[in-house]
């Protein structure tokens, strides 16, 4: 993109850009070569800084890993509290609920939420970043569990298993979805939630 | 590991390994630091040779790589060639037995599926491996399609779609699966079936 829509003019050559679309790039760029693999320079070549400015728009590739770890973090977090609220229905509509809202944070981060799937532990914002995947995680199971007990789905399955292969299959959108394709995120929300919970084989109606 | 299964003593010293050891131990190694992120220095080091011996135990970096690729590629194959034996059973039968048998090539070749899965097409050697993946996921649809076609599974959800999900299901399994754990290669195929094809969703008996 030679002119994105964050982008300002400053002076004369000079892009200047919004913290939003710094970070927006940060992250493409972090997906396409590895957080790893890119570094200031890249990133100053990217946004079309030299070397030395870049740092008056960029403290660090840490920092802008970890604005872009809590993106995805903060808005998945943000569903699991809605799931936790027991007033907004039973385990069983909740977890339904869940995995439908997950696929929607997926597709409207989709970014952010690759670089987060793809975190090793290398650094303590990765190492924070699983602590909180984790957390995540657990209250998912939890779910599944109180689904199980309160009869809704099947009890002949470990919960925890339950809960990975089921957002294993929503995390899956990652390696294929494309937010411009002829796919919306109802219509791959609705098929996870109709093959995991009413599953793919057809019964006499 | 100081001294795996494979490794010969040659001489004082210098250790020798049968081409499987080297493989499994470069495939690892591409999965930890990354394929572009290793070097044939690090594959020395790893084995214990000289930067200079190495080329005389392994010819290049991309042969390895084409290497583990074939191997979980070649395995992948055999089981679509054998869901495409109609003999074998009704579509309904043979998509069942796919999901299984490709939860238990993942788990006896999780380092070179786990390598292959994170293919993006960045040399001659990784664009064929793309080709070989796309081959099989239109094989998969199209086994969705025929057992959706002779009645067998729900034809309201596009079949190349359904077919994502359900391999995205069992693909996910690299991220968590330890093949030293408490869970069997059964268990996981079992629950992803059972999940997939039945719901989760608890039906009156």
């Amino acid at each position: 993109m030679s002119n994105p829509a964050g982008q300002r003019r400053r002076g004369p050559g000079r892009p200047g850009y919004d913290q939003a679309t710094v970070l927006r790039r940060a992250i493409e760029l972090f997906n396409r070569k590895g957080y790893e693999g890119t570094s200031m320079g890249d990133l100053a070549e990217e946004l079309g800084f030299s070397k030395s400015a870049i740092y008056h728009h960029v403290p660090s590739k840490t920092h802008l890993l970890a604005q872009a770890l809590d993106e995805a973090l903060d808005e998945l977090t943000v569903v699991i509290r809605e799931a936790q609220d027991e007033s907004a229905g039973s385990a069983y509509e909740r977890l339904r609920s869940v995995v439908r809202r997950s696929v929607e944070v997926l597709v409207a981060h989709q970014p952010a939420v690759t670089l987060l799937l793809r975190v090793r532990g290398n650094s303590e914002v990765e190492l924070e970043a699983l602590r909180r995947r984790r957390w995540i995680d657990a209250r998912l199971a939890d779910l599944v569990r109180a689904a199980a007990q309160e009869g809704a789905i099947r009890d002949d399955l470990p919960p925890d298993l339950v809960s990975r292969l089921l957002f294993g299959m929503v995390n899956s959108l990652i390696e294929w979805y494309r937010p411009e394709g002829e796919m919306s995120a109802t219509v791959v929300a609705d098929a996870i939630a109709t093959i995991a919970f009413d599953g793919l084989t057809k019964r006499p109606s």
